[in-house]
């Protein structure tokens, strides 16, 4: 079983890649919920949307989130009407927040609305939430606290960061399968997902980060950076905030007590002194992947890294804080 | 002041005709709820909906219901994801309940919701819901009891009916400004509706029929018959579940402690001894409205009808129990 941890955009490429390589069944993947929000009243988790319509060939490759093709008459009517449309939901898209919401209000949990809506759209991998607690990614700038998606999306990450944190994160609980998964996978990869937004929430979950220690998996990693920048998105921004340079550094510092590998862009490769750095060997590869034949190769790249390394002994490493 | 009562498709048709010849000021519209669901999780006011779109020229003159030209990707998504779909709801019309929806939620009333809405779309004239609270018209059929939807909707009306309820109508009060609307008409309009399920619930409401017997206002009816057959829907089944003949006389009986007068299509007039039936006077007109130019002139008679009429002494009229 390969168990991924993983945010949207960068890591659904990754996890799509990977669902055309294994069977079904050989893939669990743990997704960060720290970007959910309610939205028209609705139950809105944008990262497992992601990855459940980058798994069932729905999402829309154009703008990365929502589904392919979609319409948005419901959010011109919303508009209308005097509600905010800064926040996007297509017309199909908003049939996956009405079935949540639904459940959910009905008493069932965010992982047993997401088991329905994968089985629904034909998934035969595990998509499960990091937790079915509410965890919030809340963003520090000058104006103030704010919800990821008011950073990321209503003010395109132009804000300046001066800290995250996880609200609702010390209390809670992993989801039902995630600590197991961890324990019993052949591998563990960590997407190339923003460290402090995407994967962060994820390790911020009581009992994740101790099962990353625990598990004889080894656990790799796949750089979101290539030359020192982000592949998209906020995610320099984000690591300056929390006291780390952007850069293959950066990176492995936020992984550092548990991570086995690390997989970087070739060119980033050859910068980095040898083949390993701060003890954490690198692989390069290419890790921009903008055709499905680019998510494969990294997939296949990421398995075979996995199964090549022997998992450091992690009761000698030590975690760098930031 | 006109006060009109009404259901949803033959109302709205009316409604739109006397929108288009008065004032916005001068026209109340109270409207039944009987029917309203919860769909999808979310509120539904179907003839609300009805009514409302009609007065913004936005409702869909093909299908009776809902928003002209509008899509229905969501309904198809969710067909998808396993959710039942014979209650159709378009995309543009979804905002319209999500919107209903999140002020429900949040504490609001239905007509603090219809408030809102209506706002929102440039209606000028007062759209009340006969009650805030919940009153479900339940239809009594051999498989057994069913909601109004589900009567007429999901089993597009084929049961056989042996009965009607308006559940939770004992309990329910009339919705701020109804009574007193009803109380200082100038006149009141029963629009050519189901008298059973689309003016009956509204009747049902405590302290509505009591308002039309005090009210000094005319009170005028339009007859959803012609032809002894309803001009559409199930109104000939529901008004023989109550032991009434499908006929004016049948119309006369659910209103006759408070009708003034009654206006019949041409034809049915001819039929009726004299120009009065149970001593209620009745007015020949063209009452079926196909096209705007008909709404109008129902519309136009209607008040000059209305006008022209004494309201008869309550105190000496005397209900036909059916």
């Amino acid at each position: 079983m390969i168990v991924v941890l993983t945010g949207g955009t960068g890591g659904a490429k990754l996890v799509q890649g990977l669902a055309l390589i294994l069977p079904p069944a050989e893939l669990t993947i743990v997704v960060n919920t720290g970007d959910d929000l309610v939205w028209w009243g609705l139950h809105v988790s944008p990262d497992l949307d992601t990855i459940t319509y980058g798994l069932s060939g729905r999402l829309s490759i154009e703008r990365g989130w929502g589904v392919d093709g979609d319409s948005f008459h419901c959010r011109e009517a919303m508009g209308s009407l005097g509600s905010p449309v800064w926040f996007q939901l297509g017309d199909r898209d908003l049939a996956t927040h009405l079935v949540r919401t639904q459940l959910m209000t009905a008493g069932r949990t965010l992982s047993q609305a997401t088991e329905h809506i994968t089985r629904g759209l034909g998934i035969g991998s595990r998509v499960l939430p990091m937790t079915d607690s509410t965890v919030e990614t809340r963003v520090m700038t000058p104006q103030g606290e704010l919800s990821f998606q008011e950073y990321f999306v209503r003010d395109r990450f132009r804000p300046e960061v001066s800290g995250v944190r996880f609200a609702g994160a010390e209390q809670a609980r992993p989801a039902p399968g995630v600590i197991e998964a961890i324990e019993c996978a052949a591998a563990v990869v960590l997407a190339p997902s923003n460290p402090v937004t995407s994967i962060g929430p994820i390790l911020a979950v009581p009992g994740i980060r101790e099962a990353l220690l625990r598990t004889r998996a080894p656990a790799v990693a796949v750089s979101p950076l290539v030359g020192n920048a982000a592949v998209s998105g906020p995610t320099g921004n984000l690591m300056r905030s929390q006291g780390l340079p952007v850069s293959l550094e950066g990176i492995i510092r936020c992984y550092d007590d548990f991570l086995d590998l690390l997989l970087v862009d070739s060119r980033d490769a050859l910068n980095a002194a040898g083949n390993e750095l701060f003890n954490v060997p690198l692989h390069a590869s290419n890790i921009v992947m903008k055709s499905e034949s680019e998510k494969v190769e990294l997939a296949r790249q990421t398995l075979l890294a996995a199964h090549a390394i022997t998992p450091r002994d992690r009761t000698t490493l030590k975690r760098h804080e930031a």
